[in-house]
């Protein structure tokens, strides 16, 4: 019995094995029916890119253009690119990759673009990465922190449902900066492709301002800034980000210390997006790289003790929004919130919420989109959070005091405008049950003071 | 009987000429008896200038005060001016102004300011236009295409109904920039007149900044901008706006190409105030125009991808103004804006308005002021429109990314809570609705359910 | 009689009189209890410091740390700092400290911390002032003229009853900016202490930006910044600040002339935080020494007719303000604020409120902090009142008019939105006022049309 049992049990055992070797294959052909639509990721079906998204994701999109035919030598297309675009060639001749190293040519036109006119390309970071490996493998790297970070910026932008379901006309914008991810000259601007460029603050400024990420602003404003601004000019930038070199920091002088093409390993509160613990040992440790930094020209007590304010913060602005997201889970548990799940129209990704309804509460419940067809009230909770609060850390983190006090007195205006929302819809519903009550009395009569004396009085 | 007949009609004929010829110099002696008033323009009765007016539009304004009596040569203005205002005398040294050009003589201060010191005048266009003939007709060319321009600046900050309506103390932030058109050193700050200085975007940026018109802003935090901030301080700026002389372009790099003072006519969107049509052939040969002007660095097809994009960012844009415009709309023709057309207190130069109370809603439908006197949701709509919508579009125009991303979530911010008070008004109105049922039920039951029962069967 | 009468009075004299003798001491030794607590200030005990505020007010709470132990001479500081943190090392040995005048010895390290490692401190005002004595005697003369002043910005920032009763996170914020009362180095920033530094814009912006007082904003947008901007970095900054030295002036050209530490005497409107009286003959006299420094480069009838501008722009926006303020007083004087004053959550420093409840409007009622524990309507007002107004008012003075422009637009927003609120309270206080009386209809028999007639006729 127990060997022919168990023998029984071998031979079912095949059954999940079997499916799970089968699911396997079939999970990667549905990805790759996804990926060859016209879009890109993991939805490419989905969407369809605008016309101008060939040149931001150039490994995906980009299709030459045919106006010039020949296959031409780098000094070719250097002759007759200096009277085409005299701007572009003479930043090139100002780079390094004009200089031959000794023996050998130098980095032409077409070591990127190929050498073909009719089937040329926009070069991707692999394209970089034949030379400059060691900053593309750091860069890569990023993706181990998971997002926010550098190497995930597009990939988000495309896979993530919400990018998928938005207007594509405001993805545009988005991906501008997000295109950080597959092309190298967002911070080293073409043609001069220069270290000293991106040393300076100005090269992150493009993608990293306004809300919800005020990096630019905060930095500016803040006592580095305030020094950058006034004698940066004058700097020698072409020395490595090192102490002693700079009398301020720059953004990568912190972030991207030494040059280390890898920004995500430090981060502690991961963009103000989510409440992080941050005394945890992990943390620590970040806290004492951070710290290591700031040591080339403060205190260590000192930057310990501006870090726990930063802490600090957080704090007070979690506890605001976490106010605010109380107030919306009361309205949501008491089917105050209008258009209800049932009743919001859905995105086309959204394929569990077609057969189970849910209400979205801020972005990182896992639902496409917190920021469309959703109910006035968490707009404006989600704006809180991702306008408002955001700016605050980054305030408080770049030592933007002002923006500190700007920021929070938005979160208290949010917190303010969404409790008095909540209040009434409170109303409104409560009017909802009277009039109800009203409308059909026999709920009224039949439950009500009178109808209970009578059952027990006659 | 056909003779006199005739002779009749063609008696009759002279009795409309008679009028159109009277009606010729009537016209003209009444806009000359308005213009005859305090203020300036065609409304001239109806508003006083402040003092500083007079700065802002000397043409019109400004009187010379009588501190000093005598009449001067060049020469003895400079020397006194050294010691009364050094910094001045500075300038005018290293401007091209002092140095004379081979047997003639300097351009001294009574050129522009008359040699008498009881009758001094400030100089307007025309007085530049002396020397500077070319610049000042091409500047003068800009009115064929209407506003906005420069050249018509400050007529319509004066002759428009709703600047003369206007408290004269906001009027005064309007006119500082509006004086572009009434005096050349709005761009080439006194007394250097330097062409370098309004090479670069830093001139432009006292007026082009700011909501409606956030051109700082949005160039500053672009990619050209971000170059530009790094390195534009060494630039060589005495060099013409062309092709390889700047490895970034500037605010006149593009919109003032090769040094020609005429900014109005590549204009396609109308800086953003109109949803106009970009397929027109018009807007096709502005649009190569544009073109032209990136492919000094730039692929064509790159170029007009993104002309293309800016496009579909405007028609999302717009969609979103008319489903604002469309609520308004639908809430004046059910009479539910408070307070209502008739109820408003009417502009001085209103007076069509006074026989024919129209409601308002936006700038463009030929009324005065569509933001004092509005009721409150269509001053929401004006802002809208005029702050939201305009700094999406320069941020869209100018390559800023997070510009275009934070506008629009104003957009939808305004939008939403447009629809939310258009539910409120509807809500309101039809509480009224019912209240006046209520109070006089005649209506009810003369007109209601029972009462058609009754006229059938009884 | 009249003698013992006399004696009599005499001997009550001395009550008050002991009174007021024994008062004096015990109001002192009452300040010393409190200030002998956690915190610094008239309120100390009440609250607790941040850890980092012991760099933002080294003189109340910098303890050094004793990681390093001995006694060193200057030379053996640099050497060792050279190596630990050579960036300060640097900018000492750029500074005029490093620099010993003949026969003396350069101002070492320890000339401002001290020798001792383990018994180190942070410089206060009053260290630097050993050696600069004018401009330490001048700061402190601010003191007279009250606050907005530099050297009350700490006492004001720790003393007043609404910075005591702030979240300390927020404070922070404000506390980095206010230290400017209780260290030299906001200004000159360690360790070169330059004043050509301090001559600059940007060695005010970290403080003086954002709402409630964007004067980086309004000075850079303003003719004055863009020429700045533009050219300052090759302006020679070693000279002082006077007539011809500058082609633009910068912050401390005109608030500090000739390198007066003393920025509060020529102040008129007070940050803007007050309507005032411009026409005194005291304001006319500030008005004459800003007249002049604008004479440096400007007409003196120009520079008057500006500074009439912005007393006709800030009588206009007060307007704005007491329409508002005027509707939440009527609203206070019908009951119709909610929460009310009884029902607010009182502050621990609310020690008179407890007895004698108020409720709050505006800053300068003399009442701790009007943002927190208002109603909503008090708080918008507040907002519109510090941010929206002081904002105008710094566009305003600095000649930036865009920025007049959008402020003025936030103030309207603002107005009509507190209308809106206005009107809904006073219906819904209507609303619960018929239903009381359907609650309890004896009021309307016993006091209605028909009770009085049955009074007379019956």
């Amino acid at each position: 019995m127990a060997r022919s049992g168990k023998g029984n049990h071998v031979q079912y055992v095949w059954i999940p094995v079997i499916a799970a070797l089968l699911a396997v294959p079939l999970g990667f052909m549905y990805v790759s029916w996804n990926k060859a639509g016209e879009g890109a990721g993991l939805y490419s079906r989905q969407w369809q890119p605008d016309a101008v998204f060939s040149y931001w994701n150039p490994g995906e999109f980009y299709r030459s253009v045919d106006t010039v035919q020949g296959v031409f030598s780098g000094e070719q297309c250097v002759q007759c690119h200096a009277a085409v675009t005299p701007g572009i060639v003479k930043d090139w001749r100002l780079s390094r990759h004009s200089t031959a190293a000794p023996g050998k040519k130098p980095v032409y036109c077409l070591s990127c673009h190929g050498d073909d006119h009719q089937d040329l390309h926009m070069p991707t970071p692999d394209v970089c990465a034949g030379c400059h490996a060691i900053q593309h493998s750091q860069f890569v790297d990023e993706k181990r922190y998971g997002f926010p970070s550098h190497a995930l910026a597009m990939e988000r932008a495309v896979d993530a449902r919400h990018f998928v379901d938005k207007p594509k006309p405001e993805v545009t914008s988005c991906l501008q900066c997000h295109s950080v991810a597959t092309k190298c000259d967002s911070c080293h601007t073409r043609h001069r492709f220069s270290a000293a460029e991106a040393r300076r603050s100005e090269a992150c400024i493009t993608c990293h301002s306004g809300p919800p990420h005020p990096d630019d602003e905060t930095f500016f404003a803040s006592a580095h800034g305030k020094i950058y601004r006034q004698e940066g000019e004058n700097w020698d930038w072409s020395k490595p980000l090192r102490k002693g070199n700079y009398k301020s920091p720059t953004c990568a002088y912190c972030h991207m210390a030494e040059g280390k093409h890898q920004v995500a390993d430090k981060s502690i509160w991961k963009f103000g997006i989510l409440e992080i613990n941050p005394d945890t040992s992990a943390n620590e440790v970040r806290r004492r790289a951070w710290i290591k930094v700031c040591s080339d020209c403060h205190e260590a007590g000192w930057s310990r003790d501006r870090l726990e304010e930063l802490d600090t913060e957080r704090k007070r602005a979690w506890r605001k929004l976490y106010e605010a997201e109380d107030l919306i889970k009361d309205l949501r548990s008491e089917e105050l919130l209008y258009p209800a799940a049932g009743e919001r129209p859905l995105y086309p990704v959204d394929v569990i919420e077609k057969l189970w309804p849910r209400e979205r509460i801020g972005f990182y419940e896992g639902q496409a989109s917190a920021f469309y067809n959703v109910s006035p009230i968490e707009r404006d909770y989600f704006d809180m959070w991702y306008f408002d609060n955001l700016g605050a850390y980054k305030g408080a983190a770049h030592g933007a005091p002002n923006f500190v006090t700007a920021q929070h007195q938005k979160m208290d205006q949010a917190l303010k405008s969404i409790k008095q929302q909540a209040k009434a819809l409170r109303t409104a519903g409560e009017q909802e049950r009277l009039y109800k009550e009203r409308v059909d009395p026999s709920a009224l009569w039949k439950q009500g003071e009178y109808t209970e004396y009578n059952k027990e009085h006659n």
